[in-house]
């Protein structure tokens, strides 16, 4: 069924400025084989994709990435300082890293399947889906970059408009989106699910006018069971990474999560929060990517130290069954109120199992389930209903 | 936890005009044993639930429902002929008799729990849920009525507006909806799961004026497994009750089911459909509720021939993984389409648990999942992407 992608790039010291930025995270530590094996990598992709092999040899080094970037590799090199070469860049990188560093968690060799994508009408871009299901630690691992240029449809400029931006009625605009999104479903229900999501948006008329452009992102964690060590590293981590660009964004992007996460109908949150924020600009955008960079490698020591802690944790089936009822919950937050999954239903031709791969392999929802007071399933629930300061 | 409520209705010979019209319909077979011994039930009620006993003795015989009508006897009583009181009584009814054709397939003596619940503000109504769980024949059955009586909000408003109900926008507007909701999920892939929901609305601003009323509702099959004799049963009893009422009832509903039912991001169906109306008026309300009536009274004769059927056939690990893959997608469809559900997210302090008692005890998700063509799997699917005439 599946067709093969021969990618013939050649690895090269030579590579774009963008890519030279002096890189010694702690992320960087998790990133390990890759499927490149003397220059040329094999990528499954399904049978209704269709993509032209691109040419090598080329200046720009991707071999670590899980697949070749979406726009053409020629492109990316004649505009380096481009934003949007800078963050499709930036998007495998990260996809690339956190893949490898979930892989490594897989005692029995669980890999990451990789999927290459493009649009039904391929100029408009395309993406790439890793998912890693059934593992033995992680159950379902999805990992997604988009990279999309498309006529904005009057359903999106309305919503667009809705959110303030200012766009002329009798214009046609087109859009630029390029991102990454992830939501791991780990096996132990004493490892928490994690979700982050980074995108960068353009968007301008069809005489180059009336330009916005902003970035969106996140990250947030949502255990089953509360360990309040564990989400106090983890909102330190991301503390950290906010706090070297202000000295409020933490505050504030922290609250906007415990906003935005929020199962109206429930009463409660989707987890214990993390950081949230869209819409932002600044005079100097360098500025805001270098935050968005630093979010997004912030989510490997934030929450792989939780996946090393809890993976080999013994496991009832009473917790099982509460990881299942609580993951039913994350649905009803996906489907009902997830922006980005809305934004993908409104998307004409939207590849809707790279969106919904954020969905659990399995979900139960039983009548009237209420965790008695006193246990660690309702200790977790009170946190939900009364979002907490954590550090 | 929970709390009991003693009902004192007499028995009586001496019943309402409403209810002594002749009913012998197939459905009538089906019930059985109540909860009512000597004059006197039982309702399991939850913690948060609060309503007064009523007073016997009553001429109006509820002794085979499930529990009390929401709407007090007397009230009941004094108002024979108002249709909010015809359809209370006949949804309490139909509740019933479909809760114990049921239990009847019920090997092991499976029940269901019965709660009676209140609003947040008594007087604005409340329902009656009933849900069995984990039986032997159904993973999950839920079988909802509702009767509120409420001011609308800003937000129905403008949805009731946005369906083309004149309502003047310097007026206040009060609603009374009743209605019965199931969603059926049997444990056997072999049976399918079946929706049906019949409802009744009127709305009139705060001088009484500005009357509107109208009928929905609709009954549809989902399938995991196709076997044609089995639908054409379902739609052939639905089309019976359809002709005994218009000539152009079936194909118009059936239609309107196919167009209703359809989840666009996947560009497929729930299921096989059935028939589904909204807005229906006529210059005699009587006339509309005998159909509704007849339609409600279909579900059972449409259903419990496939559960008889298929409820003891051998199951195999694979077709239970694709029954739980196809539930999936009902909770694709319930949480982001279903016009019942979103009424109720709208609702201001809906029962969540009544109105999300349609999901599945169990769900899965896998990515990219696409059964092979010649499989029965693959069957079924084609026939959810281009829907049939079944008779």
């Amino acid at each position: 069924m599946a067709s093969h992608f021969v990618r013939g790039v050649a690895r090269s010291a030579a590579t774009l400025a963008a890519l030279k930025t002096p890189r010694l995270t702690q992320a960087g530590r998790y990133v390990g084989a890759t499927l490149v094996m003397g220059g040329t990598a094999l990528y499954c992709t399904q049978p209704y994709t269709v993509f032209a092999a691109q040419k090598a040899p080329t200046t720009l080094d991707t071999s670590s990435f899980m697949a070749a970037p979406v726009t053409d590799l020629k492109t990316l090199e004649e505009n380096p300082t481009d934003m949007k070469t800078k963050m499709e860049l930036m998007i495998m990188r990260i996809q690339s890293e956190f893949c490898r560093a979930l892989e490594a968690e897989e005692g029995d060799g669980g890999k990451f399947t990789v999927d290459k994508w493009v649009r039904h009408n391929a100029s408009e871009g395309g993406g790439v889906t890793c998912v890693l299901q059934d593992g033995a630690t992680f159950e379902k691992a999805g990992v997604n970059i988009t990279v999309m240029a498309a006529p904005l449809s009057k359903e999106l400029q309305a919503s667009m408009r809705a959110r303030g931006k200012s766009l002329p009625e009798d214009k046609k605009f087109t859009f630029f989106a390029a991102g990454v999104s992830s939501v791991i479903h780990p096996r132990n229900p004493h490892i928490p699910t994690i979700h982050f999501n980074y995108r960068y948006f353009e968007m301008q008329d069809e005489d180059g006018n009336n330009k916005h452009w902003w970035f969106g992102g996140g990250t947030d964690l949502t255990p089953y069971y509360l360990v309040e060590e564990d989400v106090r590293l983890f909102h330190g981590v991301l503390k950290s990474a906010c706090d070297r660009h202000h000295p409020t964004h933490y505050t504030r992007f922290k609250k906007w999560c415990d906003d935005y996460f929020f199962v109206k109908f429930r009463g409660e949150r989707r987890g214990v929060g993390g950081i949230f924020f869209d819409d932002l600009e600044d005079e100097d955008p360098e500025k805001v990517f270098g935050f968005v960079k630093d979010c997004a490698e912030a989510v490997i020591p934030s929450f792989l130290p939780l996946v090393q802690k809890h993976k080999d944790d013994a496991v009832s089936e009473a917790e099982r069954r509460w990881q299942l009822l609580r993951r039913g919950r994350y649905v009803e937050f996906n489907l009902v109120y997830d922006r980005g999954t809305k934004f993908g239903f409104a998307t004409p031709n939207a590849r809707i199992e790279s969106i919904l791969m954020s969905l659990p392999l399995h979900a139960r929802w039983e009548y009237m389930h209420q965790p008695a007071p006193g246990t660690p399933e309702h200790k977790i629930t009170e946190v939900l209903k009364n979002p907490k300061d954590w550090l």
